[in-house]
Formats: structure tokens, C-alpha cells, sequence
């Protein structure tokens, strides 16, 4: 497993630095038309919040459900990229201090502490903007039937009933402490709903029809839940120099976790129940799909 | 003209009292599927924000765009409200306190100040999100190719080229002041380019070519900088009482505006100036663009 899991590493790299170099070109490409001043410090700042390291997953995924069904590569890595633009201005505004108010991320300045919380407003709004403007764009090989589709999808994804509604159902929860159902429900929103979309995304790219889209979200769906609960864990089991972020916050805050509630044995236990069903889902695609199957392993068993 | 004029504002109150209707069933009816949790608090700032009076003028120049070549009624009052959730997303956003610090809009408590400032980010995401979950909707019935246009024009009227790039103009020449050119650039790109899209819209709608469109969205330009001018000069020559809010405000902020540049009566031609400009682009649809010119004649010389 350990060299499967290095090759699985190294791909991942791979691909983050084709989307961060693409991601260069696109926010350094705007404004259009030409004529237009360029408000300088606006782009200066969505750059500084989109790149800023980060694994690349949810492009990742995008293109690798892509490629599974033999979808356009260039299409994947621009739909990647506008994913990866509202993922950043998601963390952007979760940062601000009337929200998360963290100084930090990734060890860098977050980008209300290099600009100003005027311009990290601004700046979320803009990748948020960004990510529609991409999939649309000219420049994305689909045909518009796809387009349509996938800013449906990203737009319901993001929205009240994906991340903004389960980041509110969070600000509201850490003094409304929720059931366990309703601990799974505000996951599968604020984290789960873009995974999500990256995995379906793959197979709307290849113009898949409908039983491989459920198939391709139902994975994204599980691998979300993975994803959270791997966060939960790592939160109380590991430290801050392997994660590069303090640990032990979801307890400092009283936020209620899955693990605080049902603890670490059972939270190692439904990881490896998810991997399984995740893996199940991809069988009828064999050998094509181990990338995928990859994916869902390093989710939920990473160390950072 | 009187007469005229009074028929203008009831036709737009009639149009305004439909997009309010059907905002309420937009706002919510969200979030979709079913079974999601719902976000109440979200849902509640959202509804607050976007349905708090205004004269609905953008949803609109939709509407009589669309009319003006026959484009579908139900198509065009989507998209109308789709336009209205964007501009109220920036007002939600504008009235921060890291922004314009505003505690009062159209006589009732901002978002922030009604709710709390976590809240209002999210709520302005919220909105900014669900204009393109309008515009992709099944429920709006348009061609792909004019949905896939209609998200391309307005993420870039919205975007870094467009409305945001315009805020963060403003927001940096408060200390560094732009001259005329620069000022005309950056209300184009604050004010004008929603107004220009709401037009260019009505001809997409209607599914017309390139020479349609282009006319449309000059119209929309030209009236875009009315509406700003005008702005500008009522904020000098108008009071508190009339308009509903603070006058005085851009000279109080050392805001340069052209009408602080050029004074009042340059301003009052210029206004006269572009009026007819944009009356002469619509002179080849005759006198079925009647409402378009009423609009471009409300916009310049509407005393609030």
C-alpha cells in the first residue's frame, strides 16, 4: 500500500501544479474586455487567496471522473479550476473576522490580515463570481447543454442547500448543538456538497447520461463524509506541526463532531465502512477506476 | 410629459409588485432537494435583503428588452429576478462595516445590523449564488446556448471586469483620487455594467444576433452612466427627505464624482446629451421601444 500510496501522491502533485499554473493564467487573464482598468489590488488579492498551496483535491477529482469516461482533459482541468475558485473563496470568507476569524492558513497571513477585510470581501465575491464566468467561458470545450448542467450543479452545491446553508447551519450550531443526524446533514452540506460536484462534475464533462452521475455523486457523497470525519479525527489525534493548523479547535469551540460523540474506535471503524462502500460503487468501471479508488483511500486515511 | 411620466412609474410598479412575487417564491423555494436541511436563518437574511423595496429597475430593462423582440415573458422575469438576487448581493455586501459601513437602507435596519455581519456575508454569497441557479434552472424556459450567454455576460458584468472591480475602484479612490477618465472608467464598472447587462439580456432572451445585442448593451452603457450622473447630482441638489437617504455624502467621503469636477450644469446637459444617444440607438425598433426610452428618460431625470 505504502508504494501505491506514494505513485498516488506524486499524481496528485502532478496535477495541482497543471491546475495552479492554469489557475495563473486564468485569474491573471481577467478583467475582459481589455479596455477595462484592472483593479490591481482586486486580482492581486483573489490570487493571493486561490493560490496558496493547498492539495488540489477537488480538481483532482474532477479530472480524474473525467477521465474515467473518457471525457475532454482540457474541458476537466477548466472546470477544475472554476471549482477550485469557489472553494478558495469559501475559505476566504469562512477566514473573515465576523466568521472564523482566523489569522492564519497554511501558515500564511490569511487574506484580510495581507489586504484588508474590505478587500478579502471583495476578493471572495470575485473568485465566487470567477467560477461561473470559467465554466461559460469560450474557452472551456462543452457543449452548452454541459455548461448549463454543471453551473446548476456548482450553483445548488455552493448555495443555501449545500455550503453557504451548512456553514450557517455551523454559526448557528455552536450554540445550537445538533443531533448526530443533524451533525451529518450540516457536513454533508458545508464540506460534503462540493466533493460531491467534483465527482459528478467528471461525468457530466463526458456527457455521461444519468445512472453514471448518480453513480459518480453517490461516490462523491461518501468520499465527502470520509473527508469530514478524517478532518474530526486528525483535529483530536494529531498535532499542530504535522497538520500545519492547531488541533483540538472543534473541542475549544464546543462544536459537536461525529468523533466527540461517538469517539475515535468507531470513527476508525465507519472510515473503513465508507472506503468499502465508495470502492463498491466504482466496481462496474474495473480496473479504470483505481485512481478514483486512490482518492477515497488518501481521504480518509491521510495524515494531514 | 407629465401624463407620460406617470404611466412610466405605474408600469414600472406593476412590473416591480411581479418580480417581488415571484422572488418570494424563488427565495423560497430553495433549498432544493427535499430532503436538505433548511438553513432558516440563511433563507430569512436572503428574503430580508433582496425584498426590501426598490424600484426593480434592472429585472425591469429585462423585461422590456426581451419584449422588444418578442422574447418569452416568463423567461425574462426569471432572469430578471435572477439580476435583482445579484444587486441585492451587492448591496448586502456594500453596506458592511468593512465596506461602506452603512446601518440604514431604504429606512430599515442592513442586513448586518437586522441579523448579524456573519449572517449578511453569507446572505450576499447566498444571493450571488442562487442569481446563476436561476439562470441554469430548468424552470427558466431558454435555450442552452442563451443560458450558457446569459452566465458568461453576467459573471463578467459582475466580476473583477464588472461591479466588483468597480467596488474595489471606489474603495482604493477614497485616498487615490482618479481624475475624469478615470471616474467615468470606474462608474461603468461599479454601476454600469449590471444596467448594461440587464439590456444586452433582453436581446439574448429573444434569442437575436449580434447587431441587437450590441445595440442593446450601448443602450444599456449610455443609460448605465445616466443613471450614475444622475446619482451623483441628486446627491448634491437633493435632500435627505426627498431621497430617502443621506445627501452630501460623496463631498463628506471626498468622493470625486464628474459632477463635482464639472458642477451641476454640465452635468444637466450631459444628462440631456445622453438621453438623446440613447434614444437615437433604439430609433431602427421604433415605436416599440417606446418603454426602453421612458426608462432612459426616468433614469436621468428621476428626483430619488
Amino acid at each position: 500500500m505504502t508504494k501505491s500510496a506514494d505513485a498516488f501522491e506524486k499524481s496528485l502533485n502532478t496535477h495541482a501544479t497543471l491546475v495552479e499554473a492554469r489557475l495563473d493564467i486564468l485569474l491573471d487573464a481577467t478583467p475582459r474586455p481589455a479596455e477595462v482598468v484592472r483593479p490591481r489590488r482586486l486580482i492581486e488579492a483573489m490570487h493571493y487567496g486561490a493560490l496558496n498551496g493547498g492539495k488540489r483535491l477537488r480538481p483532482y477529482l474532477v479530472m480524474q471522473a473525467a477521465r474515467l469516461f473518457g471525457g475532454s482533459e482540457e474541458a476537466a482541468l477548466q472546470v477544475g479550476c472554476a471549482l477550485e475558485c469557489l472553494h478558495s473563496y469559501s475559505l476566504v470568507h469562512d477566514d473573515l473576522p465576523a466568521m472564523d476569524d482566523d489569522d492564519l492558513r497554511r501558515g500564511k497571513p490569511t487574506v484580510h490580515k495581507q489586504y484588508d477585510e474590505a478587500t478579502a470581501i471583495l476578493a471572495g465575491d470575485g473568485l465566487l463570481t470567477y467560477a461561473f464566468d470559467i465554466i461559460a467561458s469560450p474557452d472551456t470545450p462543452l457543449p452548452d447543454a454541459a455548461k448549463v448542467a454543471l453551473v446548476l450543479e456548482l450553483s445548488r452545491a455552493a448555495g443555501i442547500g449545500g455550503m453557504a446553508g451548512g456553514q450557517m447551519l455551523d454559526l448557528v450550531a455552536e450554540t445550537d448543538q445538533p443531533d448526530e443526524a443533524g451533525i451529518v446533514m450540516l457536513q454533508a452540506m458545508k464540506t460534503g456538497a462540493l466533493l460531491r460536484f467534483a465527482c459528478e462534475a467528471g461525468a457530466i464533462i463526458a456527457g455521461r447520461a444519468t445512472e453514471d452521475r448518480d453513480r459518480l455523486r453517490r461516490f462523491g457523497e461518501i468520499i465527502g463524509r470520509a473527508f469530514q470525519l478524517a478532518d474530526d479525527l486528525l483535529d483530536i489525534t494529531s498535532d499542530a506541526a504535522t497538520l500545519g493548523k492547531a488541533t483540538g479547535k472543534d473541542a475549544a469551540k464546543g462544536k459537536a463532531t461525529l468523533v466527540g460523540l461517538k469517539g475515535t474506535d468507531w470513527a476508525r471503524a465507519e472510515l473503513d465502512r465508507l472506503v468499502a462502500e465508495a470502492n463498491a460503487l466504482l466496481e462496474p468501471y474495473g480496473e479504470q477506476a483505481e485512481p478514483l479508488k486512490e482518492a477515497a483511500h488518501f481521504i480518509a486515511y491521510r495524515k494531514k
